[in-house]
């Protein structure tokens, strides 16, 4: 087992298969140089994973990788930008090769895929975590940002909402699942959930503003109610769940929905679009082949209003929280 | 005390006193939005500090954070880009404001110093540790990198070498040491060093390689042996070294000159100077207030071999390696 960290380094995350024009130099200096197009913003998110609180020890290193690069391009995907490089900390209990290995196999799978080039980073020794810092490009004045919803636009969502949780429950055993097939589905929707990026692209000039669905649709849409200063309302009814995630729930749809306007991790933008521009939507998500739900719209005031048949519920719900007890 | 994630950064991170007109977006949104300057390469470097590993779990949370910004920028440094924005991970065990204070005061008064605007990052639970991936710019062409030293050049260091180990030593009461005063000046060398990010940037177009010391001068120099494909020669007597760290040997020139061949974390620039750009390199580092030390030449070869009076050395040395048993 090499037991040298430059050693390390150099034989598994030098050999990747990514090799862009914009990257003059990557991995090997005190920096990496890289080249910004004319014209387009630099975008630049960073997402930790630390184990034990986003992941388990057990789990299987491609899938983590996949997982974090997912987590991170989908923050990309929810500014409307193309991912371009991606820095990796990555803090490991010991040099384990075979876990390198592995966690280097998913990483490129899915850097190779978004054509996203490794330029660096960090490897030191101590608890499991990895921190990955990505970056991208969106052309000066078309970026999708949290502050542009007004009154009167309709609010969508991508996909299906709920499936990370009821995976997540799967995983953890709280719930019992007899089904095979059906918990192999979503432990699959919650290990290995799909970066928009594609879509969020497509909606460049077309939304108002968008975000990706980290901590649960409720907590995230309220980000961009604050940041816009406006209220919404969310007809529950137009939530669009799975049918796996129904038979999960035991054919309880209420249930369901529950899970779906609070389930964390779905990596899915919710994002609005004036009314002028939803004939153009539907034609730019076309191309994609990512389908979009319209759940509500955004109206005056401060928060979101779940309704039912034009009835406003009064459900308790709330949204994930790394620090609350 | 705050237990909402949001709030807490929020509150300690948005209030950051630098902000620069290249930063479109910066915290709050899924991703900042930045600009960079147009016929510039984006210089990127990451580097985690993990609590028990590269630092004890009492540290003052200020000098940690400084420390941590400190060793970034010394990579941009040793690379001669200009320093502009941070991203930063922080992965805490509970939300202690009184830390979160203490460590946003030290981590914002460099930040402002150097004038380098957070743009983002994360904020996790779990055991302590932070990562950070600072950006900056060099103009095209005139980046320091590892790969161009050639035979005949000439080989420096800024500053001087071994203070930090020594200082490293008093912390881990590995030395007795009944000088306050010495104690103190060699803590205060490991636990705030200087980048040099102003004689970084005065080498462009002088220096033909560069890096930073982060693992020993001895480890690091063989950096650019490897990517420059040459050897070198080091008098051993030529290395600069400071009264206190021969005072902290007892007077053992040998014993401090070991120390400053193997020191980690000095953050000082070794680099390589041809022949006829030594005039030009007093001149463009006496702009900097920062002294450089000539300790040796670029030599055909591999290794680098020391040497005293032109006497080869047969010395047992090795640089630091977080994963060496």
């Amino acid at each position: 087992m090499a037991s040298n960290e430059f050693d390390l380094i150099a034989r598994y995350f030098a050999r990747q298969p990514v090799q862009r024009r914009d990257v003059t130099l990557a991995i090997g200096d005190d920096c990496a140089l890289l080249e910004v197009p004319a014209g387009s913003h630099l975008a630049v998110s960073t997402d930790s994973l630390v184990c034990g609180n986003h992941f388990l020890p057990e789990m299987d290193p491609a899938l983590l990788a996949k997982k974090a690069l997912a987590a991170n391009l989908s923050d990309l995907a929810a500014m409307g930008a193309t991912p371009a490089w991606v820095s990796l900390a990555l803090t490991l209990p010991e040099a384990d090769e075979a876990w390198l290995a592995r966690f280097c196999e998913g990483f490129f799978e899915m850097a190779d895929y978004y054509q996203v080039q490794l330029i660096g980073g960090d490897t030191t020794k101590g608890p499991l975590s990895l921190t990955l810092t990505v970056q991208g490009f969106v052309p000066h004045g078309q970026a999708l940002t949290r502050h542009g919803a007004s009154s009167g636009d309709w609010i969508y969502v991508t996909g299906c909402l709920g499936d990370s949780a009821a995976g997540l429950s799967v995983l953890l055993d709280q719930a019992e699942q007899n089904d095979p097939v059906l918990a192999e589905y979503l432990l699959n929707r919650h290990y290995q959930p799909q970066p928009r990026v594609l879509a969020g692209q497509a909606l460049r000039g077309i939304a108002s503003s968008a975000l990706d669905i980290s901590d649960g649709l409720i907590a995230d849409l309220g980000h961009i109610l604050t940041r816009s200063q406006v209220g919404a309302v969310i007809d529950v009814d137009n939530l669009p769940l799975s049918p796996e995630l129904v038979a999960f729930c035991g054919g309880d749809r209420e249930a369901a929905i529950r899970m779906a306007l609070t389930s964390g991790e779905e990596y899915e933008l919710c994002f609005t679009v004036p009314a002028h521009n939803r004939g153009t939507l539907d034609v730019a998500l076309s191309h994609t082949g990512v389908k979009a739900t319209c759940i509500g719209q955004i109206r005056p005031g401060s928060s979101a209003v779940l309704e039912r048949n034009g009835q406003q519920l009064d459900w308790q719900l709330r949204g994930y929280d790394h620090f609350s007890g």
